[in-house]
């Protein structure tokens, strides 16, 4: 039987890597890298470092593999994620198929914790479910962007006893979100918080948590917007792309 | 100045220790044990062995404290939270003021990510702004029980491009919960999840996650909540308590 993994490996700082991530690359015969990009080529360069770093004798390779991407401007978010899928599927199952032995183990390496917004264990269950290749698979949970920033803010993501609601800007923009008053927003390409109309409401913006480029604002909406429109600007501009997410908390 | 560490020790596997929480580790001179009754022995044990195995070659020592408990059936749920953490909070003064020098380093061990309803982050917070105690303080993310109920049953969080949402049974029973497809349930005291009308909703519920007790049941909510009722109840009077946590995902 082939094996694969799907290695949570934390959002940001290399030491939120946990122990269970450290055996289970260890484990690893062939590393599936997936490129984005000359973009996203920092984050390809941080999981190599990462393997560098925590595999002791253990013999392995890299597969790199180029990344389909979803098509921009589509009209219909879901269907273009949808087709996106299609294509990755196809590309996974090429790997497993092409560049796996039996009795081997596979990897790939998630961006924060697998289970959040992201498609690799989706894609997974779904070729297992068609068929076309067979294998067994673990997934390994990593510290996502949503917990970096609230550790990082030092602030708890609920108030006591009620609900956290976590949702991506697209939502947010749309007027898709709940009455929740801890709401953490991620994927948010246009200023989202921007549209969200009382003024009370507390942020705690955070962009490249847990990297040496870390930026961390919060204060009340009213008072710190403008600041995090301008400084998500400059910071966009400088590195060539953003990652950052918020919690939005009602009085 | 003294310095205190809010460390989050993962929820179940002691594996879902982060590399950063280890270096953490080594950093404290006094870890803050607050003991919750016999039936949470096993939970301070844990903590022990978790210093005693990744602490190399620093001194250090366990201050054990009573952690007051919360009124139970109180009728008004947060104002008895907010009266135990009241409580807590003199508890934690005493523990700064008392049990710490200057230049040293104290700690809370915390299940999971201490952010996720847990109060420690909110309490010292409290504590900084009355003023009554200085200290400075950092918060180190852990792997949540959300987290390990996903990795282990293989399951993204969320669906494509929607919203989850993290609630409590006692939400969830009172029909405070929101419309999101995906609804994460933890504290759950009364199988709330019986409560829910949509028998096509699907559930992945899981209890000791983490640890060799650990118990995964998934399905239908109308094939598998007799079941889940009957196994929570078993295993509940085996071990003299449970913890527990669900995804239910509307079709
Ligand atoms: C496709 S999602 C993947 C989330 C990832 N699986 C996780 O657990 O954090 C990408 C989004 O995560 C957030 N994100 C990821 N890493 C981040 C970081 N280091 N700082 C701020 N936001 C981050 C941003 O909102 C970004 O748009
Ligand atoms: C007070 S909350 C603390 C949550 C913790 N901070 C975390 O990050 O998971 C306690 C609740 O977490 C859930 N929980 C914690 N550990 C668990 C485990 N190992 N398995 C299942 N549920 C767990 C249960 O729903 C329990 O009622």
């Amino acid at each position: 039987m082939k094996q694969l993994l799907v290695i949570g490996i934390g959002a940001g700082n290399p030491d939120y890597i946990t122990m269970q991530a450290v055996k289970a690359l260890n484990r690893v015969d062939v590393f599936f890298l997936l490129d984005k990009g000359p973009r996203k080529d920092k984050l390809i360069d941080l999981r190599r470092e990462i393997c560098a770093q925590y595999i002791s004798d253990h013999a392995y390779r890299f597969v790199e593999a180029h990344s389909p991407e979803r098509e921009r401007g589509a009209v219909d978010y879901t269907a273009s994620v949808d087709d996106l899928n299609k294509a990755k599927q196809r590309t996974f199952e090429r790997l497993i198929n092409h560049e796996l032995s039996d009795g081997q183990c596979g990897a790939f390496l998630v961006w924060g914790d697998p289970a959040l917004y992201d498609s690799t264990v989706r894609i997974l269950q779904v070729i297992l479910a068609s068929g076309v290749c067979a294998f067994e698979f673990q997934v390994i949970p990593g510290i996502t962007s949503v917990q970096a920033l609230a550790a990082q803010h030092k602030v708890p993501l609920n108030t006591i006893g009620r609900s956290i609601e976590i949702t991506t800007g697209r939502r947010l923009a749309a007027g898709q979100v709940s009455e929740a008053d801890s709401l953490v927003v991620m994927l948010d390409a246009e200023d989202a918080y921007k549209r969200v109309d009382n003024a009370q409401t507390e942020i705690y913006w955070g962009a490249y948590l847990g990297t040496p480029d870390e930026i961390l604002i919060s204060g009340r909406l009213a008072d710190v917007a403008d600041e995090i429109e301008r400084v998500r600007k400059a910071a966009r501009a400088e590195h060539g792309w953003i990652m950052d997410t918020y919690l939005l908390r009602k009085p």
